[in-house]
């Protein structure tokens, strides 16, 4: 109880002089405090008994399903207290997945990369209810989920339950694509959650130790040794990237015998690793791999995993090949969980690949069931689906024409409702909307209209699957369930097209936030390291950062909003200190900075546990 | 490759100027410098390639089994090249077993009580073959071990191999003994290894969250709480308290629902816990643990652990119970290796129950192999078996009698040659062994001397099997090892009273060398706050400590040698700062001290992982 008392003696003080808490920052990190401070505030107490409305009706029962990004986001945000929440998940954990690949090396700890869920509701001031199950089944028109217990078999069986819901919020993440390659699921590992990354840590090392017994041949040392990365995305290529820093870091120091075995090839079926990224970037990573002695197979497609061989077809020559490998890590992309595949069913969805929602993260043909991060995609309305909707709506005569001060007044209205617009200006070097129809001559007619917008929904464009869209729709979508009764009654959205009136809230929108300009940085330029500092240093100002790509050797390629890149070492730092200041707790800040100065000093653990 | 840039750096400033290395202490631990000091030189680097004799035939080979803590001090503290040692082993590192109850409940990371071995004898400065594989045969007649691979089967099977030998180290460590009870390795938990305390760790997680499900009846909830442990040795006691303090200090913050329906029963088949221990300790403990609510049962032996019950019988009534039970820790003692019994059939100990050797740590009945640790027992010769020819050594003319000034000259040996004199000696409260004589008149003849000497074997005392005892016998061994050469030409050791000439070694000696007189502290009374601060400031000067028994609530029991006892917080702070200085290295003493910082500021991590 010493421990707690503690704590609570220090929260009371920063209770009482909240300005104290960045004094606090410096004092436990020291010189590190650049990389500790965060728009958290980790010792507010939201109080649950002061402020509380008089329970006029029951409260609506919001059952969360996931511990992820989507779901701890939302969790985290919610300060409502109108719900009854309750979260469904088989892990009773938030885990940090960007820090995975530097898990599976032992740069960070799994254990620094993970949040008890309880702990992070606990910290918001209002009680869930947390039940470790996974949910086999949503039946949307019984509103019921029926679920089955995760835990291990000799406390009793898994058993099924059910947990009934008025609104359901699915953020059950995605699983991996195997794209139906035989012997992927037998013989791959994958890089999805945080018991992946510890097997690959030690099925590494088991690598090595096996290639040191007398017993092995020279050429199933060879085999054992090599190392085999499919899919060029950011995922595998740090995989790729951590590996070899630890064969040549430590692994050379600890097995001189046969670490100038180990051989790492990367098979990436496109042309170009990093290919979502800019061209400078998959350049420099190909070279630095290259230099690195990372054999880059591109264009080439996995056919069959086997135990001791991966097949692959070259897709230019189509000739077949197969490697030999002791340790294979796929890492191709995502597909949705069977229980979503079966729910898109039952909704109408059964013909589409993911499932979708509306721009309210509103999962189609359902009400009150909200989908967000990797499970769903938003399905985002084209403009020329309601453009006589529009038209309608703009002109306020009876006449079919539209004068350019009607449109004016809607033109706020549409670039929020169809963010393509937006875009397709960007994209089309055209100052605003109206000058889209300044190559029309007087009143403009339903056609004219259409022609004007008819190139705007090439600019669609889906969200990608990354933790940040995840966390973003999660923030999101709390902001609304907080605003819930006030937005009903003032709704704040743009105007109905359609139907009439206005939409309760604001589509969701994914935020680049990251304000460059201010910097003086020239614009498609690689950024400077006097620029990076002041970036590392003014970044916890800015929301979002782009991507990140580590390559390995505390070299670190970044793309920024607003095609900025940026590549080196000092982006390593930048690298360091935003995943610092994102991650979700206090606790895990600590222990990964932690990790990071312990693999600085002492090298990493090569212990098989 | 900068990491180990700057390390090299480092490492090359302390060896110039090795006055520093204390500097280093300060400026890394900062105020906790007290806690890290220890006798390690982490920064001396053994040259290799100088100072090397030439050689002149070939090296022995020295293979020790094993990684625990006999096999790790004697690699550590084996300082001559004229070995060509291998080590086998299952286990790649070595783990630091006395922090194992407090992995159970995350107050310390399994990560940070391992270092790989190959970490250990790198930092030697010699290059050891080690072999990740599990010796299963041992043949003593060929001079070959029979070994099998220990990885995961799709790097290509466990296959098998052998190893010869021209010296063999035997230091496998125990197993737990079950005692034959029906159920105990099917269901049972033990806290022998490091994967045990992590799945202890889990299975407690995996009780809370399944009993916070709604699918669980009110009953079932109270069995699945319900913890036993069986066993009241210091690791079972540790374990209990651990569990409590887990349950006390975070999981009824986090599981508020259940948390109060969790249960300890400890069930001990003797009269008292710790029975081992002084009197005042067990008391304190069982006080403690009756305050706490732990249930005790003294005098229980179990029976029978089936899926969800323990079975047990009350030795004093005979009559049967049975617990149901969500957890069950088996801690009660240890009994032989597989391997070890095969091996002692072979060399004719199979009539015995554990592997004996000589006072020099050789195995009985065998040549060139060695034995310690926890594998095996020194059976001390009995002075009755000698007693003729120690009187025959002893007297110098041909008569059949011996005076007082002869038996003087012999004193030193027969006290070195057979411990248990010395500890008669003191029982007895006589001054030495002249006066043991001293109440026969004249000069002795043969009766007289053995019916003064016949008491004495009465004191002979098995060594406990403890990680000190084995740490102790593998740095005697290695000394010897060091000095063989040396040692064959000028024996150092004690008369041969059988034969004629000395023995090579001193025989090993169990060193309990903490000097509490120096602190004026007076016999027989706890110690007192400022008489521990003294201690735990001294405590690196001194090699050994005693026994520790962590009570919980950041109390512990401490026996020290001289009949000392000490218990409450300050002994606490003994155990912390006595186990940060003996952690086998600076990386595994800076995350232990951070754990135990990083619970005391955010209580522990009750993720699944």
């Amino acid at each position: 109880m010493r421990g707690y008392t503690f704590y609570a003696k220090v929260s009371r003080v920063f209770q009482t002089y909240p300005s104290l808490s960045k004094l606090l920052v410096v004092s436990t990190v020291g010189g590190g405090s650049l990389l500790a401070f965060s728009d958290d505030r980790p010792f507010q107490r939201v109080s649950n008994d002061g402020g509380q409305k008089p329970e006029c009706n029951k409260k609506k029962k919001v059952v969360v399903l996931g511990t992820g990004w989507a779901a701890t986001s939302f969790l985290k945000n919610l300060k409502s207290d109108s719900y009854e929440v309750q979260v469904v998940s088989p892990r009773n954990y938030f885990a940090f997945t960007p820090l995975l690949p530097s898990v599976t090396s032992g740069t960070v700890e799994a254990r620094s990369v993970v949040e008890p869920i309880r702990n992070i509701v606990k910290k918001r001031g209002y009680q869930i209810d947390f039940k470790e199950a996974e949910c086999l089944k949503i039946d949307a028109s019984k509103k019921i989920l029926h679920c089955k217990s995760a835990q291990a078999t000799n406390l009793g069986g898994k058993e099924e339950f059910t947990v009934d819901y008025d609104i359901l919020i699915i953020a059950v993440g995605a699983q991996v694509n195997t794209f139906n390659t035989p012997g992927v699921s037998e013989y791959a590992h994958f890089l999805k959650e945080v018991e992946d990354a510890q097997k690959v840590r030690n099925t590494v090392i088991d690598c090595f130790e096996r290639a040191s017994l007398p017993s092995v041949s020279h050429e199933e040392r060879k085999r054992i040794l090599h190392f085999v990365v499919v899919g060029g995305g950011p995922v595998g290529v740090e995989f790729a990237a951590e590996l070899h820093d630890i064969v040549v870091q430590d692994i050379s120091k600890l097995y001189p015998s046969v670490s100038n075995l180990a051989k790492i090839t990367l098979l990436e079926a496109g042309d170009h690793i990093l290919n979502m990224y800019d061209k400078r970037i998959t350049q420099f990573a190909e070279t630095k791999f290259q230099r690195d002695g990372i054999d880059l197979k591109t264009g080439s497609m996995v056919t069959k995993v086997s135990e001791k061989d991966v097949s692959s077809k070259d897709r230019a020559t189509g000739q077949c090949s197969t490697l030999p490998y002791g340790l294979v890590v796929w890492s191709t992309g995502i597909a949705p969980r069977p229980v979503i595949l079966d729910f898109m069913k039952q909704i109408g969805q059964g013909s589409r690949r993911v499932l979708a929602t509306d721009e309210w993260l509103r999962v189609e043909g359902c009400d009150n069931v909200y989908a967000l991060g990797d499970c769903a995609t938003i399905n985002q309305r084209k403009v020329m689906e309601d453009i006589s909707a529009i038209f309608g709506q703009a002109k306020t005569n009876d006449a079919g024409h539209l004068n350019k001060q009607e449109f004016r007044e809607v033109i706020g209205d549409i670039t929020e409702r169809y963010p393509q617009v937006e875009l397709y200006l960007k994209k089309s070097k055209v100052k605003n909307m109206v000058a889209l129809l300044d190559k029309y001559e007087g009143e403009i007619d339903i056609e004219k209209f259409e022609k004007a917008l008819s190139e705007v929904d090439t600019q669609m464009k889906n969200l990608p699957a990354t933790a940040q869209v995840a966390a973003q729709q999660g923030e999101y979508l709390a902001k609304c369930f907080n605003r819930m009764e006030k937005c009903e009654m003032y709704p704040e959205g743009p105007r109905r097209f359609r139907t009439s009136g206005q939409h309760r809230f604001h589509p969701f929108r994914y935020i680049w936030k990251l304000k460059c300009k201010a910097l003086g940085v020239k614009n498609q330029k690689l950024l400077k390291r006097k620029n990076m500092i002041k970036l590392m240093l003014t970044n916890f100002r800015y929301k979002h950062f782009g991507q990140f790509a580590p390559l390995g050797g505390e070299q670190t390629a970044a793309q920024l909003p607003g095609d900025w890149v940026s590549i080196g070492h000092s982006t390593q730092w930048l690298w360091y200190s935003v995943y610092a200041s994102k991650l979700v707790s206090w606790r895990t800040r600590m222990l990964v900075v932690s990790d990071w100065f312990r693999r600085y000093i002492f090298g990493r653990d090569t212990s098989r546990i």
